[in-house]
């Protein structure tokens, strides 16, 4: 059976439910980020009580530290960090490419220090793929090839290149038949290489795809047009995430391009910044015009927080250094882009993502000068 | 109506319920600290789920930062932190005598500098009765002279004088009918003292007593004879709070010796510290021994953080740099002192407080020695 099942499209844009080993999830959907086995300052429960059905965590970061074999010996990754819904595990390439020091990338795979503690490591497709089995994730992210924004395209096109190879030899050794194993299309900015390497990739027929190497500096517009290229190879009955992204500006326009799936660290990194995300733009809540605000953060939003507790109150925590500040800001975050992509489906299934999107983008927009 | 009502006693030790504005209290009971309206990193929910019904905050900071008005306007510190249950606020005596700076104390008052931008203010025992009328708490703390540990008898007894004067002139002020009015008793470390203190301010009738001024650096014997010796002259019909205490140790050596109440940061500050309290003792969770144990911190623990989670994975996130970890264990230790005072008040009842406390006391010194 497949994975996925479509159940609205408007132009590109796609409504649809993901199934999992451990839920079924409807698309789009925005994926909290938890790295190192928590999503920062949130716990599991609060997660649920936002509607979050599926996060992220990191073989390369978890590999390191505790290890696979402690996260095996706790009965997997579900269990470990006491999860109950779905989880998608990165296979690490952006992370040795980004973290890990020394590192070399040949044919075999990548050889690196650890950030921890500098330890020798090589990461190959095949060990990419037996890290994630141990793990136990829903779905298991292929090992990438990345390169840098602004590569030339000789060097995009070897490594989209070595990224299909890496992806077939993964593919040869998957055992785990309750993990998905998605595919990732590389190929920089070049239209050409990504369109023949999303082919490429659809041919291998994995059950899912993720669109990489994109928002890593190029323009905004460049990025999107590689997502409509390779939307447009992509086999539409399969599910497609976008890596990285993002801002609700961001996820509506790909949305908009036929994405299903997103995760960003944006709204608990944002949050740590005291920076809460409202329908109507970002409120810095270090700004002197909160501490006397007895309104939520959005009067819009149903989530824990907004139930709870006033922007005054929320202004005092971050001023007074309580922890309890970044906790909160980070579930709203994460409740408001989970309750984005939540509306997005119900306006795709209802034919009017369109106009619901031009609303939106005019409300965030509405208050981009308005003090935040 | 008295405030408070005696279900129990055995020796000393007692048993009874508080009753507040926001709800009756069992006692013994141990108040986990909000200082700046936030106990650190739980949230109101958590304590709830904890079985916590009160929490402290303090005047001195929140009068500071984020002020008296904006509490008052967000409809009192109930509604500024979400906290449906009792909060009794500290009068600030100790944070002047502690944390400001230039302070000096006359027979008005403090006189000091704030510790957060330099500014002068002055607290008087009619001021911060009105400040934390403001603030609504449902117990009050009035004004008190604090001295440091060791000082000379003379010293000693000005200080207990000028407390006993206030404590009167805060009573004479009092406005507000839903709120508890406490007095605290000073003397430092001598008996003659703290007797007379003790039954001067019996004799001013107020709702409740508070004893100050220990557990700041004497022995330890010496402050649980004070306690003895204040408990004494005390009326029996009345609560009487130990502030600043404390450990699971101190906790039932002033319980057997009379107390009611308890506050201390002590179950958060070490939770940040990766220190959890077990029945069997303390867990540093940065040794290397917890890193693969997949029991919960206590497993005669049904707080929730022992219901989901491992020593592995919060060691985990300790080695991580993840707030989740603090907040966990914050939430575990809080559970635990909670549930000890409820034990210790269920033992009471049943007449065997002596046995119980000889057997608590066993379990948290075998493992005194072992390793932690």
């Amino acid at each position: 059976m497949s994975c996925f099942t479509l159940a609205a499209r408007e132009g590109a844009a796609r409504a649809g439910t993901l199934h999992t080993a451990h839920g079924d999830i409807s698309t789009p959907v925005f994926m909290p980020v938890g790295t190192q086995a928590s999503v920062k300052g949130v716990a599991p429960d609060e997660l649920t009580a936002c509607g979050v059905g599926i996060v992220l965590a990191n073989a390369y970061h978890l590999y390191l530290r505790p290890g696979t074999q402690v996260i095996r010996d706790a009965g997997g990754l579900h269990a470990f960090m006491s999860w109950p819904g779905a989880i998608l595990t990165d296979s690490g390439g952006f992370q040795v490419f980004s973290l890990a020091r020394l590192s070399r990338v040949d044919d075999d795979g990548y050889h690196f220090a650890s950030h921890l503690d500098g330890s020798r490591h090589t990461f190959t497709p095949e060990s990419v793929v037996a890290i994630q089995e141990a793990l136990g994730s829903d779905i298991a992210m292929v090992l990438d090839d990345l390169v840098p924004a602004g590569v030339d395209e000789p060097r995009a096109r070897d490594a989209a290149h070595r990224t299909l190879r890496w992806a077939a030899r993964a593919k040869a050794v998957l055992q785990r038949t309750d993990q998905l194993s998605f595919a990732i299309v590389q190929g920089s900015t070049y239209e050409a290489l990504r369109r023949a390497n999303a082919r490429d990739l659809a041919a291998l027929d994995f059950p899912g795809y993720a669109i990489g190497g994109l928002w890593v500096g190029e323009e905004r517009s460049l990025g999107l047009a590689m997502v409509e290229v390779c939307n447009q190879e992509l086999p539409p009955d399969k599910p497609r995430y976008l890596m990285g992204v993002g801002t609700p500006e961001d996820m509506i326009e790909a949305i908009r391009r036929g994405v299903d799936m997103f995760d960003c660290v944006y709204p608990t990194r944002s949050a740590r910044h005291a920076l809460a995300l409202t329908s109507t733009g970002r409120l810095n809540l270090r700004n002197a015009a909160h501490a006397r605000d007895m309104r939520p953060l959005d009067a819009s939003c149903g989530c824990p927080v907004c139930s709870a507790f006033t922007r005054a109150y929320i202004a005092h925590l971050f001023r007074a250094g309580e922890m309890l500040g970044p906790r909160l800001v980070s579930v709203h975050n994460i409740a408001m882009l989970n309750g984005l992509a939540k509306a997005a489906r119900a306006a795709i299934h209802d034919g009017r993502f369109d106009r619901w999107s031009a609303g939106v983008l005019d409300g965030l927009q509405r208050s981009a000068g308005a003090p935040s």
